[in-house]
Formats: C-alpha cells, sequence, structure tokens
C-alpha cells in the first residue's frame, strides 16, 4: 500500500496523524483539502509532500469548471499558489508544482490539460518509489553486516510514496541480508520516529530501539553507532542541508565521534537555486505540538507559556559526509558534485525543473 | 516552601511528578518511603535528593528501635545501602549519606546519634540553600543585560532544597535587574524543562520561551543564544560533567557557535574520586519514560518496542567553558582547579566528606 494514491477520482492518503494507534485513510476531493492535508501533517515527509502536490494539482484540473485553456491555466496558477503555500521548507513540494504546471503548459486544450496532469501526477509516484529503490541501493553499500544506525524522524514508505529514503537503504541492507540494528530517535515535537518510524520498522522485522533524540549523543560517545542515516527536506547548493529540528546537533554528536552522517535524498530535494543553508526558509510550526504530546494530546507545560517550534533546521555541509542519492553519493567538494549529480539526473529527462530554480 | 522539608516527626516534599497540573504534598513516614520517592522522582535534581537522603537517614534513626549505639548504627548502614541503591548518578546522595554516617558514629550514645542526624540534616538543607545563593552571586557575574540563556531540564528551588542551581543563577541576574530570556529545553523523556522550569520561571515573572530539545541547536545557530547554563549530577576530577541525558549535544553545539557553556554545581557535586566522566555510573531508567508522556500518560509508540532511557549523559570536559560553584568558578585546567575548589570548601569545615572518596 501506498502513502498516497489516486482512487474513484480523488486522492487517497494513509492519516500519519493517527499512527501508531489507528491506521485510517483520508480521501482529500479538492485541492485545497491536499493543501490542508498537507499543512496538518497528515501526510508529511519531502518526497511524499511533493507527491501529493502533484495529485493535488491534478485534482485541481479535474475540479475546475474552465471551459478554456487560459481559465484552466488560471485555475491551476491559483491551486499551485495554495499548495506552495502550505509547507515552506520541503523544496519537493514547490518542485512538483512547477512540474505539473510546466506539463500543463505544454497542452493546448483543457481536456488534454486534465489528462496530462493526472498522468504526470502518477508517473511522479511512481517515478518516486523507483527512485527510492535506486537510493536504496546506493545507499546501501555505506551499510555494513552488524552496523548500528542512528536514523532522525520518518523516512520510510510514509515520508514518500513508497519505499522511503533513508529507511529505504536500511530496508536494502536488510533486505541484502545484513544484520542491522537501528537506533530510532523519537522526533520530538510530532514524533514521527516514536509514531512512525517504529510501526514501520515492526513491520519490515528489522530490529531496533527506540530512544529520546536526547540519548542520541550518548550512543555515539559510548561506541554503539556505526552510521548516522537521516532524509532531507532541501539541500542548498554547497551540501547544506535543511532537516526535521534537531538534525544539526546529531550531525555534530556523529563528527564528535568520528560517525558518518549522511543525509538520502531523491536529485528532486537537490535546490541548487540556493547557495547555502541560510537561505532555506524554516517553518515555525504551532506551539500546540510542543506543549501537548499530539493536537488532541496531554498537556505536558503550564498553560499560556511562549513556544518556539522550528520544525527544521540546518545542518552545514562540514559535518556532512556525503549525500545519497538515487543516482549515487555525492562527496565534497558537493558545490561541485551535486551539480553534477542533478545534472546526471537531467540527462535522463527528469527533474529538470531543479536547474531552473524555483 | 522548600522542596523538602521535615515536618511533624516525617519528611514532607513537594510531588513533582505531578506538576504543573497539581500542585500537592507527598509525606514519606519511613527511610523506605524516601527512597521510593527518590527512585521515582518525587523529588529529583542531585542536591534535592542529596538533601532527602539526609533527612532519610534522620528518619531511620527516628523509626529505629534499636536500643544500643552498635544495633542503631547497624540500622543505619542498611538504611544508607538502601537510600544510596536508589539512584547511581548523582554524587550528592551518596555524598549526604556518607556525611550522616560520619555524624552518627561521632556519637556515643542512640538518643545523641537520633539528635545530632535529625540536626545535621536540618543543617544540610539550610546550607543547601546558602550555597545555591553563594553560587547565583557567582554565576550572575557571567550573564549580561540583555542575554538569552539557553538552559536544560530543571535546576531551579525544586531540584535543590530552595533557590536552585542554574537557575538560582538567572534568578540572581533578574534579582539584579538584569534583563535576561530564558530559552527553555523541554527535557524529553520526563519533561523537567516543560513541566517544572517554566512552572518556576512563571512564578518567578522571569521571560522564558519553551522548546522541544532538538530545537536548541537551531537556536544556537541563528546567534540567538549567549550562554548555556546547566546543572549537573556528577563532576569528575577532570571536569567531565555527568547531567541530564542530552546536556552533551547542548555542548557541542554551544562550542560550534562560541557560545560559553558553564555548569552550575554545589561543590558536593565534585567527585575527585573518579578521574574521569567515563567512571560515572550512567542510569537507565524505564521505558515507559519514552513510550509514554508521564506514568499515566497517552502512548507515543507502538506497543512491546525496544525502548533504551539512559537518563544521563557525560559531557567531556573540553567542551566546559567553566564550573560555576558556591566557591566561585572553576576554569581550565580543570583537574588542578576543581582541587583547590573542593580544597576551599573543606577548609570552610564543609564537604569533607568528598576528599576521602565515595
Amino acid at each position: 500500500m501506498r502513502s498516497i494514491e489516486w482512487q474513484n477520482g480523488a486522492v487517497t492518503m494513509i492519516d500519519q496523524r493517527l499512527l501508531p494507534t489507528t491506521f485510517q485513510m483520508l480521501e482529500c476531493a479538492e485541492c485545497e483539502d491536499v493543501a490542508e492535508a498537507i499543512r496538518d501533517m497528515v501526510i508529511r515527509g519531502a518526497p511524499a509532500i511533493g507527491a501529493a502536490a502533484a495529485f493535488g494539482m491534478a485534482l485541481a484540473a479535474q475540479r475546475s469548471k474552465a471551459r478554456s485553456r487560459n481559465d484552466l491555466l488560471s485555475d491551476l496558477h491559483a491551486a499551485a499558489e495554495t499548495l506552495r503555500a502550505a509547507r515552506p521548507t520541503a523544496v519537493n513540494l514547490s518542485w512538483a508544482v512547477s512540474r505539473m504546471m510546466a506539463c500543463a503548459e505544454e497542452e493546448t486544450d483543457p481536456a488534454a490539460i486534465r489528462d496530462t496532469l493526472l498522468q504526470s501526477a502518477q508517473a511522479l509516484a511512481d517515478e518516486d518509489v523507483e527512485i527510492n529503490k535506486q537510493l536504496g541501493k546506493h545507499g546501501a553499500a555505506l551499510v555494513q553486516d552488524g552496523d548500528t544506525i542512528l536514523h532522525h524522524c520518518n523516512t520510510g514508505a510514509l515520508a514518500t510514496v513508497d519505499y522511503g529514503t533513508a529507511l529505504g537503504v536500511i530496508r536494502t541492507a536488510h533486505e541484502q541480508g545484513k544484520e542491522v540494528h537501528v537506533l530510532v530517535d523519537e522526533t520530538r515535537p510530532r514524533l514521527q520516529g516514536a509514531r512512525l518510524t517504529t510501526w514501520e520498522l515492526q513491520q519490515q522485522g528489522i530490529p531496533f530501539t527506540l530512544i529520546a533524540d536526547n540519548a542520541a549523543g550518548h550512543f555515539m560517545r559510548s561506541g554503539r553507532v556505526d552510521i548516522v542515516l537521516v532524509g532531507a527536506d532541501r539541500v542548498a547548493a554547497n551540501g547544506d542541508v535543511a532537516n526535521k529540528i534537531g538534525t544539526y546537533k546529531l550531525a555534530l554528536a556523529a563528527q564528535d565521534n568520528g560517525i558518518p552522517f549522511y543525509p538520502c535524498v531523491p536529485t528532486s530535494t537537490i535546490d541548487l537555486s540556493l547557495s547555502n543553508g541560510d537561505e532555506i526558509p524554516i517553518e515555525e510550526r504551532p506551539c500546540e505540538e510542543v506543549t501537548r504530546v499530539t493536537y488532541q494530546g496531554q498537556a505536558i507545560a503550564p498553560e499560556r507559556v511562549n513556544v518556539a517550534n522550528p520544525a527544521f533546521d540546518v545542518t552545514p555541509h562540514r559535518l556532512v559526509s556525503g549525500i545519497v542519492t538515487e543516482n549515487g553519493i555525492a562527496y565534497p567538494p558537493f558545490t561541485l558534485n551535486l551539480r553534477r549529480m542533478v545534472e546526471r539526473s537531467s540527462k535522463t529527462g527528469r527533474l529538470t525543473e531543479i536547474e531552473r530554480g524555483q
């Protein structure tokens, strides 16, 4: 089962807010519902929200009452704005929207636009699964038999259309017969590690131990971690990596203990238009994510306290060992090698949007 | 109001498990109740559990039915074992028990032992408040008007008998009229920051912002932190600092951004018998602290997952700017200067136990 699919003329996704206690699908009948689902993290993870945005565009085309090409393109531009505004940090969202707009603009009549958008969204979703499997193969070469892998947030099937990025690497290593053990950062405040990564690893029979984020440094200093694998929401041209809040401290602890630290991303996450990580917008999420365990959860702080809740941080490229993609692993100097990696993608006919910048 | 007091022939303490929602006192009628309260973190914080252990010894003496000096000392040795076993990392517990045993052994008859233990426990508690106020004055010199201070766990009145160590420094700076703002790490898994530090700061009218532990690195990298102040549970002779889990990653992020990092401790927390931090025992706490928000809380992970829950970590002395005590601030080289600091304490007639080793 995929995290997101087109079913009966609508977009259906696993409601990730309810896991691990409840497995429930949510149907989005309108493009605005998809944007709301992205905002509220029904679906999350950079590749998954890219796919959601693509399906959102297809849905907008289907629902539009426009009869002319221009009117339909105008409706699609409005939909694109709504989707792009849903979450700012992961570049995949904007990338997918741009790619869909480019497909629409190539067509000459409304029916063809509607057809091509649905087909393109499906293709983007299929491609995501294929990319993750390729990425998994490249990354698995970094994992040795017997390794303990530290992992932050959720980068699995739920964070993508299927298979996963960093968790896809771990899954590939496991499928290759390597004995691996995963140390799962719980990943406050949304607890994607505790709620989603444990749930996926349990289903795949991959051994793991759940830890509080605070404990990660202790395990590294105690010599009990061999490699750190994470995802990313946006990679700047110089290799600076924006990822789930807490990744930066993790990378520091990896460096301090000589442990390799690899973000695992589809090349669509690489944003060559930004020279460094300080240019990446960092989303500020609602305070209730910190003061309550979930939106419906128990209060863990006094009422009416000031809260800051940045959802991502930037890890400087000097702390990054390499960046694993579907086209291979980019090593320093990143400014040169990330560009080569993206060029390799665009030669295969994919991911051309990224070169035009966002 | 103190976090712990002797009242009506029993030990009364604030039940810190219930804050911030419920303020309730817990009465311990037996020494075993005190040990259980320490184990279950009704009372926590290195200086506070030192005081609790001292009152526990006094309680054991009061409750003992022994008629001879030897029988009473034998009962006290058993009580000492029970208390020492309650939690392993904070040296203050063992230090307070040793100090009480030494007091008892100086007396010649059971009535005098009972009297001296109660007086000594009271004196230790009074001394703790005085030490914290001295420590606060020394530490406040490090805090500039307008500073934003990052703080981990709870080191306030609740973590001591009263006033606090690192929070005592912040309180002193605030009382001196300096405008300070505290970034409060929520401190998973027990959430001492979110539950207790916010509650104390709110009462004292000191402005603060609550953040997930994962966000601390982001705020430091964004130039929004001037100094990091924490407590400690044990400081080795070389300046390695065992403190609440997560402190090590915080110290790395401070160093990476050129931000001073100061543990604030009474000299009773300095353990010259251990040459470095790797010799400090690290407590492993129950898994439910990670899988549930509190013991009575909501599940945040699937059932039956492996969990590791180390309660403390060790911060190498190379990451420590200085160690604030009631006798002044110890700077590198720590092996020399911590010994001097402890010697200064013992010359005033206090804290002689620490020199005999634990």
